[in-house]
């Protein structure tokens, strides 16, 4: 895959580790950044991350890929304004860490021309800014692109050789699949982080050890980015947090019975699972 | 501090660890290794762990110092068994990550000359075994040693020079303390993070990225030795299991009612505790 033109919409850690990776494997001739503040777009051209720095929807007509990595909230607004200027050979696509909310609104509002595919490339850190960005992010990470009825096959093939090009396995499934999966392997696992750390009083962080923080490190992401992912998918996200709420009951009855086989069995399972992710 | 024989029981992560600090900063002419299987002693003794293999309670009679490192279920028994034979210049200790059980069942059951005083480095990893060990395991970590009205105060003081050669930091609380904030710090985590590892299904686990295989690291520990911490220590794990519950009540409100700023707050107190902490 050879691209001419990719702009990338939101030069931080992901967007930036974008355009490191596409420059670094010759995805792309030319990136070109978007972004609310000049200082950082500047950064960005001195790391290599982007060539030239442009505003929306400009930048968006003379592109083949649009890729948007800004907060999840401002994701579908910045497509329709992009959309409204590019035609049917420019691939709009995006990395954020919800589907539904995203695609369901585009769905219903691009115009028909528009070419839109949905993407989440399973890779960040709890690390802001592209100072954090890596060439090397997506190597043997998973991409999840969705598919709906309306999904154009073509742009799909697209922006699935897109994410191999930068090195990243992908996956493909509908934006409803992606949300209930992410829920669980990420959206929750955020907010019990979080809801660890912050319950933390001032006089035990000397002794929170590297159990604690390995546990609590995800905590340490934005808060508004995060606010916004557990909104725009708080439906599956309380479902999880129901079914932990039932799996924690569990624990506490093998607790208050002193139910030393029960503890093993619950601990073994968990072990097992966590083996097999590997480090 | 200079000690002629130092014995170690339970020759794992920790106890190899202290056998490898003790020897590289030469706290310990002779290190003895007492363990349950002959092959990983001498294992112990080929890494430089120890010097030599013997067993309870003979090893416990010429030793300076018998430190015990087995799992928190084995250890009031161990340290009986040693008592049985030494005098009051044995300094008897351990490494467990519980306290009040120990040091009750102790204080009500050894003889008057021993000189027991409970210890706990806060240091470790959810891999086992002495080949993971390592001499700088303690280094800049925080160990804490309990006192109680029956602790003799010069036994507390050779078990804080102790740690503190081996490069650790040392606090002295009571048991009850200990064990209350290990809850918090520690323990709940662990429950957490088993509970969130075992409940992810095989076809979600190539998608666990690396939140959550952060969140869930310590999760790859030992079952059987984390069944006898959370027994041991059941009161307070329940008591701030008890409180992350109330806890998750307001995330889930916060989700519901689509509060964002409550949600940022929530994020926010998170992520200033967990920044505090560093890497």
């Amino acid at each position: 895959m050879k691209i001419a033109t990719l702009t990338i919409v939101g030069v931080g850690l992901i967007g930036g580790s974008v355009g490191l990776a596409a420059k670094r494997r010759r995805v792309a001739e030319r990136v070109v950044g978007v972004g609310r503040r000049a200082d950082r777009l500047t950064e960005a051209i001195g790391a290599g991350a982007i060539d030239e720095a442009a505003e929306l929807p400009a930048a968006a007509v003379r592109s083949d890929i649009v890729l948007f990595c800004t907060p999840v909230d401002a994701i579908a607004g910045g497509v329709l304004q992009a959309a409204c200027c590019c035609g049917p050979g420019t691939l709009l696509t995006d990395a954020g860490s919800t589907k539904r909310g995203i695609v369901t609104e585009l769905e219903g509002a691009l115009p028909e021309r528009a070419r839109f595919v949905g993407g989440h490339p399973l890779a960040g850190s709890e690390k802001q800014g592209a100072e954090h960005a890596s060439a090397q992010l997506f190597e043997g990470r998973i991409t999840v692109l969705t598919r709906t009825a309306r999904t154009d096959p073509e742009a799909l093939a697209r922006a699935s050789d897109f994410w191999r090009c930068l090195g990243s396995e992908v996956r493909v499934m509908t934006p409803e699949e992606h949300d209930r999966s992410l829920a669980q392997t990420s959206h929750l696992p955020h907010l019990i982080a979080a809801s660890l750390a912050g319950s933390l009083p001032p006089e035990l962080q000397e002794l929170a050890a590297s159990g604690f923080r390995d546990t609590t490190r995800i905590a340490a992401g934005d808060p508004s980015l995060w606010a916004g992912i557990l909104l725009q998918n708080r439906g599956p996200v309380l479902e999880v947090l129901e079914r932990l709420r039932q799996d924690l009951a569990g624990w506490e009855a093998a607790l208050r019975d002193g139910d030393r086989q029960q503890l093993e069995d619950l601990l073994g399972q968990a072990k097992r699972t966590r083996d097999a992710l590997g480090n």
